[in-house]
C-alpha cells in the first residue's frame, strides 16, 4: 500500500497551479467584473504560484461568469516565471486561446461517463475526439496542455469510480500528446484511502512528475489528500484556489477548491519547498472575496486575518 | 515511522468527546444564556457522541462564559449511555462538581511550562500537586479522571515542545490515578509529521487506548491529523466540536475545535465505525450559532445544510 514511503521528501520542491480565476470563479452568482479579474491575477502572479489558471474559452452560455477570459487574458501583467493558463473545450476554444497568445491550454474531460454527458455533453471518447485536433495544433505552436480528469474518485451520478477509469482516460489523454494530467476529485468526498487506491493504481503506469492533484475541500479533506499525496506518492503539483475559492452556493457536490494558503502552510510545515508568498495569497484571496456576496473560509486566511488582531489569553484550559 | 501499518482498523469503533459547551464557547465574547446551552447538551445528548463536555468548574472571573456551569449541569437531561463531563481545576471546582453530580473530570495542564504559567497560572509541577487531592477524591467517589496535556507540539510562546515533555507531563497524570490523557494541540499548527513525531514517542510507554487527540483546526490540518492517529496508530477517541465552535475572534492561536461533523465524515469513509448522527450534530451546530455572532465554518455541516437546496450543474469544466 501507498508508493515510496514518506521521510524522504525533505525540501522537494512542490508547484502551486492557482485554479483560483477559472474554478474559483465559474460558479459564483454575482458577476465578477473585468477589472476585479484582472487585479486578482495580478496579485496572484506576484505570490510566487507557478501557473494561474485564468479563466475559460468555453462558450459564454455554459459559464457567463467566464465570458470576458478573452479580455482578461490581454489585460493581465503577465511576469516572467508564471504561466497564464486556460480551460479549452474544443478548436473554437483554441481559436479563442491562440488570438490572446495563451501559453498553455487544459482540456477537460472525465472519468465517469455519466458526468462527462451532463458536464461536457458528449461522451467520454467524443471529448477525446474533439480534443486530437487541439492538441495537435497546440503543440505545433509550442502551448503546453494539461489534461483534466474529473470524478477520479467519486461522481455525483455513478458514485464509486474505480482507478481503472481514471487511468485509462489518463493514458488515452496522454497518447493524444498531452503534456501532464490533472487528477480532479470533483466532488470533495475522498479520503486518503481514496486517493490511495487511486494512486496506486495510476503511478505503476504513468510518472508521478506529469501527475497534478486537483482537490476540492467540499469534506474538509483537501489538505489531508494534498499531504498523503506528497507524502506517500511524492506528487508535487497541486492545484488550489487563493482562500478556497469556489463552491456553488446551491451545490455542496461542488463545493471549494482546496485553499491555496492552507496546502502551502501543511506543505511546507512537512518540510517541503513552498515558493509562495501566502499573504500575497490572502491579499489576492481578500481583494476577491471583496466583490462576492460570501466570506472565504479557508483556515490559513483567517489566521493571517486575524494575526494583526491577536490578543493575549486568560485562564480557560486546553 | 508510524505505529502499526494503516489497513488493518477497517470497522475499529471511535468514540467521540464533544467539548462544543466547554472548549467550543469559553471564548466565546457574547454572553450564551443557560438555556442555549443547556438545548444545545440536550440535542448533542442524541446525537450518539460517548461523552460531552459540559462545561468548567474554573472561577468565574477566569472564564465567565461557563460561570453557570453548575445551573446547566442540573438542568441538562443526562441519557444513558452518554457521559457529561467538566473541567476541574482544583479542589474547589472538585467541591462543585461534585454538588451537582459530574460522573466524570477533567484536570488540565500542559507540556509547555511557560503556557501552564500562563493559562493556569502555576507551574506543571504545581498543577499536579494541586490535582493530587483532587484525583485521590474523585477516584474514592467513582468518578472518572481526564487528564489533560495541552501544547503538545507547539507552544504559543516556547514554540516546538518536544514529544519527552509530553511524555512526562502524561506519565505523572497517569501516576497520579487518572484515568485517561487528552493530548491537546493547541494551537492547532501540527502536521502530521509533528503527530507522528508526537505518537511515536508517547506510544511506546502508554496504552493508546487511554489516549484521546484533542486538536485544534485553526490551519485546517484537524482532520489530516485525526487520520494519522487513527490510521497509522490505532487511536480511536478524538475530542471535536459541532460546528468547529470555538476559536476566539482575536486569538489565531485559540480557534476553533475540529469539527464533530468533519471528523465523523473523514473517519467513517475511511472504514471506521463511529455511531454518530452527524446530521444530528450539524443541528446542534445550527441551534448555538443562531446565539453567536458568527457563523460556523465546518466543511461537513455546510454541506449537510447546502444539500437541501442542491441544484444541477451546467458545463463548467472539472
Amino acid at each position: 500500500m501507498g508508493g515510496q514511503r514518506r521521510g524522504t521528501r525533505e525540501g522537494q520542491e512542490i508547484t502551486i497551479v492557482e485554479v483560483g480565476p477559472r474554478d474559483g470563479l465559474q460558479h459564483e452568482p454575482i458577476t465578477v467584473s473585468t477589472e476585479a479579474k484582472v487585479a486578482f491575477v495580478n496579485t496572484l502572479s506576484r505570490s510566487g504560484v507557478a501557473e494561474i489558471e485564468v479563466g475559460s474559452f468555453v462558450s459564454p452560455r455554459a459559464v457567463p461568469q467566464l465570458a470576458d477570459t478573452d479580455e482578461v487574458f490581454s489585460r493581465i501583467d503577465r511576469l516572467p516565471g508564471v504561466r497564464y493558463s486556460a480551460l479549452v473545450p474544443n478548436e473554437r476554444g483554441w481559436a479563442r486561446a491562440r488570438e490572446v497568445g495563451v501559453e498553455k491550454i487544459a482540456l477537460f474531460t472525465a472519468a465517469s461517463e455519466t458526468f462527462a454527458k451532463r458536464n461536457i455533453n458528449c461522451t467520454i471518447g467524443e471529448s477525446l475526439a474533439r480534443f486530437t485536433p487541439v492538441v495537435s495544433a497546440a503543440k505545433q505552436d509550442g502551448v503546453i496542455v494539461r489534461g483534466y480528469v474529473s470524478t477520479i474518485t467519486h461522481c455525483p451520478f455513478e458514485g464509486p469510480v474505480p482507478p481503472s477509469k481514471v487511468l485509462d482516460v489518463a493514458g488515452r489523454l496522454l497518447d493524444l500528446g498531452v503534456d501532464e494530467i490533472s487528477l480532479g476529485e470533483t466532488m470533495g468526498m475522498a479520503v486518503p484511502r481514496d486517493i490511495r487506491r487511486l494512486l496506486d493504481h495510476v503511478v505503476r503506469a504513468i510518472p508521478v512528475t506529469v501527475l497534478s492533484l486537483h482537490l476540492h475541500d467540499t469534506y474538509g479533506l483537501g489538505v489531508a489528500n494534498v499531504l498523503v499525496a506528497w507524502e506517500e506518492y511524492g506528487l508535487c503539483s497541486f492545484d488550489a484556489s487563493a482562500g478556497g475559492l469556489g463552491g456553488c452556493p446551491f451545490a455542496p457536490g461542488a463545493a471549494g477548491n482546496v485553499a491555496t494558503e492552507d496546502v502551502v502552510y501543511a506543505l511546507r510545515a512537512s518540510g517541503a519547498t513552498v515558493a509562495v508568498d501566502d499573504t500575497m495569497v490572502v491579499q489576492a484571496a481578500t481583494q476577491i472575496e471583496g466583490v462576492l456576496d460570501h466570506p472565504l473560509t479557508s483556515r490559513v486566511s483567517k489566521v493571517l486575518r486575524q494575526k494583526a488582531k491577536s490578543a493575549v489569553h486568560g485562564q480557560t484550559g486546553p
